[in-house]
Order: C-alpha cells, then sequence, then structure tokens
C-alpha cells in the first residue's frame, strides 16, 4: 500500500524527485504540503477549492483535536479523510511542535522561523509563562482554550493518531528553539529518543506508517547524533525537526549536515518551513516533503505570491489593475478575479479575500514544483 | 427587456406569484434577494455558490461604494454584474437606509426590526450621536469607516446607481424609526416627496428601472398619502420601506392598508424584512419581493435555517449526529456534511462554517419559496 521510490536526482544539484504511494492516492516529490490545522485549510475553502488549487496532501494538527476533545468523534465518523472529506494523503503532526510553541519557544516570544525571516514576527504569539511542563513520562499542557491541564505523552500521541486515522503519523519529540544551549538540547534529544522508542511500542494498522524526527538544534554534531539514531528506527519516512538555524545560511549548513548522514532511500520532510525563497535551497539537500503555514496565513492577509515576489492587493495601486495577480497561472481566482476586484475585497474586508488568495497561493505553489520537479527530472535545477 | 406579469393570485389567501424580467434573467416572484452588501454575500461565498443555492438575484448597498470611494472603478469594470461576475438580476438600495441606521436609528440604538423580532438585538449598533445631518439638499454623513464628510442628494444617489449598473435601482428617501411622531413623519413624507421628483429628473438608461418607496411610517393614514403618491410615479416598482410596525400584527395590519391602495399592476419591494415566520403574513397582503441580512448574518454565527425552526450548530447535541442538518434538502453543505463535522468545524471556529451554513440558508429559503409559489398556484397557500 505504501511505497517510496527516488525516481531522479540532478546531476546538477543533488535535488530529487520522487513517487510516494499512500492507500489514498500518489504524491508526487518534492511537494509542498499545505497546513490543515484543524483538519481544513484556513480561510473558509472547502475540499473542491483544494482539489482546483491541485493540492496533493495536507496536514493536520493533533493538538487541536485533542484539545477540542474530538479525537473520539472523527474516530466515530471514520477518520480524518471521511470526516473533511478529503481522499488525498493526510500527515499528523505528533503534537510536539505545540509542546514547543506553548512552551519555551512561546515563552521567549518567538518561532522557529523567527531567526531567519525578516519581518516574521506572528509565527508564534509570545505567551506570559510557559504553558508546559516536560517531565519524563510526557508534556503537561494548559489547555490554551480553556485551561484545563492535558497530558501528552508517546503513547497517547500515537493512540490519538492512530484514531485520526492519517496516512502519516509523527513520533511526538521535544522541539527546541535558536536560543537552547547544547547542554538542553542534548537532554531534550536523549528524552526525545526514549519517547521513540515508546511511541514505536504501540501498535500501528497497516493503513499507517510512520516518520521519526532528526532534532539536535543548531549543534552540528547532535544533528548528526540523531540522525544516525533515527536512521536505525524502522520508520517508513524521516522528519527534520526543530530550530535549525539563526540565520537562512545556517539552517542550510545543517540540512548539508544531515543529508551526508540521512538514509537516503526514505522520503524526507522538512517540518514547518517553506517560504518561496527558501524552498530551492533546501531541495538541494534532499528534501522530499515540506509544510509551512505561511502561504495560506498571507493569503488570509491579502498577500499573493507571485512570479516576481508577494503582493499586498491593499496597495491602491492595484484599484484601477484589470488583469489578474499572474497572466499565466490556471487557479480558479486568476480564472475570474481582476487586481481591481481583489484589490476592492480586501479593502471592504469581505472574509471571500482570504478564500480567493488562499486557492491562488496553493495553486501557485503547487506549479511552481511542477516546474521544479520538471527541471530536476531534466538536471536543470 | 423588463416587463412584471402576475401569473396567478391564490384564492384563498390573495397571494400573488408573477415573473418578473430582466436583461439579467427572470425572477420567479414571490421571490427573496440576498444581501451582498459590498457586491458579494458575505461568508466567502462566491457566485458559484450562489448558484448551487439557487439563488435568483442579490441586492447590494449603495453607500459602502460611496464611502470607499469605489463606484468609478465599478464602473470602469462594467458595472456591478461584470465586476462581481453575478450575471442574474441585481438591485442597489439607494442609501437611505444608511442615512437611518448612521442617523437616528442608530442614534437610538435600535433599527427596523427590533420593535418586533424578539431578541434582535444586534441589527443595528447604537452610535454616541447621530453621524447625519439630513437637509432639504440631502443627507449628510460624516463616513463611519474614516469620518470624512459626505453628502448623498437624490441625483447623487441616482448618478451613483447609474454608475454600478444593477438592473433596479431605488429612489433616496428618508426612512424613519417606530418613535418618530407624526408631525416628524409627515416632514420627512413631505421631503422624502420632494427628493422623488428631483431623482426622477435624472435620466436613467433603458437598461435600469426604479423603485420608488412608500413610507409614512406606522400612521396608517400617511401610509395611505405615501401610497397614492407613489402611484402617480412613473417608476417600475413600489418599495415598502421605513418602520412598519412596533408589532408584527401592527407590521400585517399597516401591509395590509397598503395593499388596498398600491397599484397591483407593478412588483411589491418589502424592504429589509424576511425572517421566515413573517414571510407568509406579508406574502398574504401582495409583496412579491423582499431581502434581509438576517439568513446569512444567523450563518456566520452557525446557525441554520430548518424546516422545525433555526438550530444553533454549536449545541454540545450535534456531535455525534452524522447526518445533514435537512435530509430533503439539495444543497451542496446538506449533500455532503454532517452536523457533527458543522458542530465542530463551528467549536473551532473555522470560517468554513459560516460559508456552508450561508450556501444551507439561502438554498433553503430558496426552496421554501418554491413550495410556496406551487401552493399559490394551486389556490392552497
Amino acid at each position: 500500500m505504501f511505497s517510496f521510490k527516488i525516481t531522479h536526482t540532478s546531476k546538477k544539484s543533488g535535488a530529487r524527485t520522487g513517487i510516494l504511494k499512500t492507500p489514498h492516492g500518489t504524491i508526487r516529490t518534492p511537494a509542498f504540503i499545505p497546513v490543515a490545522t484543524l483538519g481544513v485549510v484556513k480561510g473558509a475553502v472547502d475540499t473542491a477549492d483544494l482539489l482546483k488549487a491541485n493540492v496533493q496532501c495536507q496536514i493536520t494538527n493533533t493538538f487541536h483535536f485533542f484539545d477540542l476533545n474530538a479525537v473520539d468523534v472523527v474516530k466515530r465518523a471514520g477518520g480524518l479523510h471521511k470526516f473533511f472529506h478529503f481522499e488525498k494523503p493526510i500527515f499528523t503532526d505528533s503534537g510536539g511542535f505545540q509542546v514547543f510553541s506553548l512552551g519555551k519557544g512561546g515563552a521567549h516570544g518567538f518561532g522557529k522561523l523567527h531567526s531567519f525571516i525578516p519581518g516574521n514576527k506572528a509565527e508564534i504569539k509570545p505567551h506570559k509563562a510557559s504553558l508546559v511542563n516536560i517531565t519524563k513520562d510526557g508534556a503537561i499542557f494548559k489547555s490554551p482554550r480553556d485551561g484545563r491541564t492535558l497530558m501528552l505523552t508517546p503513547e497517547k500521541s500515537a493512540r490519538i493518531q492512530k484514531k485520526l486515522g492519517a496516512d502519516f503519523i509523527y513520533m511526538l519529540d521535544i522541539c527546541g528553539t535558536v536560543i537552547d544551549s547544547k547542554r538542553e538540547v542534548a537532554r531534550d534529544l536523549t528524552q526525545t529518543e526514549e519517547w521513540f522508542k515508546r511511541f514505536l511500542k504501540v501498535p500501528i494498522p497497516p493503513s499507517q506508517r510512520v516518520f521519526s524526527i532528526i532534532q539536535g538544534g543548531l549543534y552540528t554534531d547532535l544533528r548528526v547524533q540523531s540522525t544516525k539514531a533515527v536512521n536505525e528506527l524502522p520508520t517508513f519516512g524521516i522528519a527534520i525537526g526543530g530550530a535549525i538555524g539563526k540565520t537562512k545560511n545556517e539552517m542550510y549548513k545543517i540540512l548539508g549536515t544531515i543529508e551526508k548522514h540521512i538514509d537516503p532511500s526514505r522520503p524526507h520532510h522538512l517540518l514547518g518551513i517553506g517560504d518561496m525563497e527558501s524552498i530551492p535551497n533546501f531541495l538541494v539537500h534532499g528534501v522530499d516533503l515540506f509544510d509551512c503555514a505561511m502561504p495560506t496565513r498571507i493569503a488570509r492577509h491579502g498577500v499573493a505570491l507571485t512570479s516576481k515576489g508577494r503582493i499586498d492587493v491593499h496597495k491602491i495601486r492595484f484599484k484601477n489593475i484589470f488583469r489578474p495577480i499572474e497572466k499565466k497561472c490556471l487557479c480558479s481566482t486568476c480564472d475570474i478575479y481582476t487586481l481591481s476586484e481583489l484589490h476592492f475585497l480586501a479593502k471592504a474586508k469581505e472574509t471571500l479575500i482570504g478564500r480567493l488568495l488562499t486557492i491562488h497561493n496553493l495553486s501557485f505553489l503547487e506549479s511552481y514544483l511542477t516546474t521544479i520537479r520538471e527541471k530536476i527530472e531534466l538536471n536543470k535545477f
């Protein structure tokens, strides 16, 4: 039911194309995974909109289903695919990123991306105090929604993800920040490796596959140690998580180090990063999958991706531009809507603008990656 | 290009069916006109969604285009139909309702509907002081958006509506409240009649038709006086505006009085009222058209119309209900979504819930009116 085959590795850059088969269809890699935090991509888009945007798959956040007491109802409905009418491959994270964002990442007022995306201040809102206490057993949270105490353990993360029924599930890890000391990162890595063993003791049905996660923060030797450790685990895929750089160059350097040691036969998922500018730079290090909330979040704020960079449709210069965002774009937004109308809808604060730009940004990214895959196959990337 | 033909009058109730032809297609009456305040129905729905809901037409608010400086850009794009890709009949109001809601209606903290829809407190938000000064020339507004001073005159309302290019445009009137004294209402009526004469001096293209508006508040003799006056005006249709009752029964009584005097050959539009419970009661008084923001507004707050009344999908009792809102409903929401999923989306505060329930509520109202039209034709209504 599941397979991953590398179809080509570019002689020019080392970037690779592949075919990832699942019970819910095939993903052509490198692939962008749109973020469907609560089962649906934000912005009032539905599955029909996603299919029109040629979306291949989506990733949903385990933590929120746990927090909303909605795990069992999803299971009763037949799992995420049935509940949300999305019959393409679905990924669920472990809840680990929320450990990070409610915990010290949030307490310090910055997220994973802040260190290298200039001006990106909104990634994670700062909390007055950490809402998370990490013990040997697991992570004890205060619900950000209603303040009740919750505990997520490796076993619980596995059991919840079994119930949600995604194609790909992720091991619970401790996700560090860019300011963690080497001693802290090493300690968290040891704890994470313990949690991985416990996670793997929970039997997973044949309709699901597991991704392990490389941690180790900004410390090259710890990243190498973590990479070698996850290579030994019997997981289908390998993800790269946590803080991987204070600057983009530091990120690329760490990805280059991981690339030298990671099992090349498995799919590699770079967690939570996918700004347009960085994509080529991490594909050359063998990344096959990446997810990021940015393309859909900026859409809801009136920002569209274009071949010449981002544009904010609120800008007055679009008021009388009666052409689409991108002339060559085949998405349903560019098919119908002019920049003039998008500008009007943004100024009028109509929520339709978020939906239209979400469809465009997702479609634009899919087209961009289709072009990249073609270039890789021709050794031109 | 335009015609209105009454096809049947029920022998049982006096309610009537008709065919209203326009350059943008035919409306079967009695018809509900969905409110597209800023050119689009709120809730991130697009034209495809409206067509799937079998919407026949829509009404857009002139004032907001004036306030947003967007009249000329709509004209340059070819008018509202082209700009918003809605090739069905469009109505634009005059801006008169905003005179009311920014003016004394707003200053007193209640709207037209408050007097007779129990619990409906949200219709119009109270302002600290009136933002409107009505003179002989027209209405001087403070923009609620940026505070600049604007003036709307009968001539300006006509010219703006010409530029917007709706099929049906409305004369600028002064819209009263339920607490106005008879003297105030009589004074406003005299002013409104002056404005109507000035409005009609602006030449209107053959692609547009005008609706006059009956005012006169809660005073039967003034309503009769206004009805007789508008009968004499050479307009295509006649609307009924302003406060028409402190209670529902008072509203029906005033509608009954108007019915006795209004020109029966023209389409009659009851402005801004369309709660499910009242619909049959005003149809029996010869109302052909009615618009109301309620069905779409409650949708955005998680409330669905059903054959057994309204339901709020936030309610915990829907958590495990794996059937659609209405088993017999043919809308795209009921086709796919269970109450369980709608409950989840509402609790998760996903904006998709507003879109899905907007589609359902509009579709539900259309089906309801189709049934009513059939009953009228069979003399069973």
